[in-house]
């Protein structure tokens, strides 16, 4: 095969540029050794084993995931795996519980049903499962809503076996206005999470570990009193969406999806091979509305996705593409969109590196 | 391991029940024998060759593909393959032109530029590649705005090599509203359609094949004079949308995704382990809004989704699910959910029967 470069490969492609994410990596790393927080890593961002190894090399302390496949491809690289997540079902508790021993396993839950149902099925397994009680700070997705819920979830913990008390989780996705205007909202997160502790450790279970954090909230975790942990994801990518916010520049996106011009025949638009199932339609927080932009014309959105088809808008533009020209499109949601891929290129200077395969996608082998 | 069933399958996992698909498949058939139309559905929906296989013993006349990886899977079981869709770009040419010869091969295209890079493509390639002219009847998506543009670029295939002029194609997708209501819509697409096909025939380049069709207007196709075939691909499955505007009943929805109840921590609410990674966040056209409604319960709906969580609405019902127990959901927007799934189960009087590979998801290896 031809060596693969912007001008041949086949589109759409997903593309990751190995200097800015190594300049985002350094980025979090210093701020979480500035203020004494760990970082754990959110990989279902990118589901690649390799981004993850590059993650723990840069600094962070262990990895999150979403999904028991997850952790199964991340524990080829990773000794201390934290499964954000309910593990619920015996399925699922079966396929978390056959990771290598010498993985450190801990995992979120907020229900007595799914803790006795990790206890037993740890308890079988003969390994011991570090426990964290997700706390509903504002999300309003999961997570027990009173101190007197989470004291009654960590006393459980205590008192079952094969299953470890270890403290406290959040997660802050409801804070997506810009960084510079999250000071209430960051404050009011920090004021309920000191309720949660001081009741907590007023009956004696004070939380070790305190993780919480989002993208959109990173640099201002600092702010969060009692916070020991942060969980950034997209961050190692960035997507308009961080932009938007405020919590990247445009120059710090790293990824971004090579498509083709496939028609212009409707004026005012141009079309692209990248649609729906290579940028994933997800809500934009950027003024321009749409779905995606171009990494070199961030004023040109993609206004409408079908399966296959990304419309970009020339309405408000001279820049007329034909027909085989080649453009690259950062994507709203980073995480949804590496998604829909099998694999990434590794670019470096303008020419390909390498691939990656996206193994976490999915749910595994059967 | 354990025979899978509704109960012990790992979740989220996306079920097909047989009995619906082989009704839908049936309705569709005698539909188009009905009206002397043929039928080549569309197997963006699905990407699973076996179901093709089916499509056709069905009664299909060939299958219709988005994209090269597409017409690579199908074609190990059809030998007619119309790619609706412009083959633009080097390494697209090259993998589609690298279809077993046996295959018959079309595609859709509506710029002088794709024509171009095709027909010197087929020439390199040593094959004959059929022609369908893309109009536009109305989407604003791709597709030639006037006759003129249709006639120019007709009389261009004739004039090159290796390519061949069949016809003409569209895309009726703007015609979302109920069934009962597109009256007055599939008139207007008939007599643009009418407009076009005169003025063709009138330059001496009466197109052989008229191909056109969506789910939503499939029960009305045969209102759009000259049409000579029709494209659905929904249909094999149906989902949420499609029930809404009428085009199937819910008892025709053969697709969903099995998911279990993981968190009821905040109020009013149950969450389940499908998220917008497994149902696909799509526009629901139903009164409800949301992403998906329960099989069983269809008022029950999926008010939002993250990545790895739905969110069932359970402010109008007194039904309140538990941590563990399973729901089956219908997606707003099946192709988009069957596109995030490795595999899809095939199920029968509720005990599952086999599993597919869906395996045309994806671009392919480069």
């Amino acid at each position: 095969m031809e060596r693969p470069s912007l001008e041949n490969l086949e589109t759409p492609a997903a593309l990751v540029e190995l200097d800015r994410v190594e300049a985002n990596l350094r980025r979090v790393d210093d701020y979480a050794r500035q203020h004494g927080l760990r970082w754990r890593p959110h990989t279902k961002t990118h589901k690649v084993p390799e981004l993850a190894a590059l993650q723990l090399r840069a600094g962070a302390s262990g990895i999150t995931v979403a999904t028991p496949h997850e952790a199964e491809v991340m524990a080829t690289v990773a000794s201390d795996v934290f499964l954000a997540y309910p593990p619920v079902g015996a399925a699922r508790l079966e396929r978390l519980l056959r990771l290598p021993p010498r993985v450190s396993l801990s995992v979120a839950l907020d229900s007595r049903e799914a803790l006795e149902g990790l206890s037993a099925a740890a308890l079988k397994a003969g390994r011991r499962v570090g426990v964290l009680v997700e706390l509903d700070l504002g999300m309003r997705r999961v997570g027990v809503q009173l101190p007197s819920d989470a004291i009654a979830l960590a006393r459980a913990i205590g008192m079952m076996e094969a299953v470890e008390y270890r403290g406290i989780t959040f997660y802050p996705g409801h804070v997506r206005s810009p960084v510079g205007q999250q000071g209430s909202a960051v404050s009011e997160l920090s004021s309920r999470l000191a309720e949660f502790i001081e009741h907590l450790s007023g009956a004696g279970l004070q939380p070790q570990v305190v993780s919480g954090g989002s993208t959109p909230t990173l640099w201002r975790s600092h702010e969060v009193a009692g916070l020991t942990e942060i969980r950034p994801g997209i961050n190692i990518f960035n997507d308009r969406n961080t932009a938007a916010v405020g919590a990247c520049t445009w120059d710090e996106c790293a990824y971004s999806v090579l498509s083709t011009v496939v028609s212009t025949a409707v004026p005012g638009q141009a079309v692209i091979d990248a649609g729906a199932k290579a940028l994933a339609k997800e809500e934009g927080l950027a003024p321009g509305g749409g779905y995606g932009a171009l990494l070199e014309r961030p004023d040109i959105v993609v206004r409408s996705l079908s399966e296959e088809h990304g419309l970009l808008d020339l309405s408000s533009t001279e820049w007329r593409p034909r027909v085989g020209d080649r453009v690259r499109v950062v994507p709203n949601h980073v995480c949804a969109s590496v998604n829909l891929h099998e694999r990434l290129w590794s670019m470096r200077d303008g020419t390909v590196q390498g691939t990656w395969a996206v193994a976490g996608r999915g749910w595994g082998a059967p």
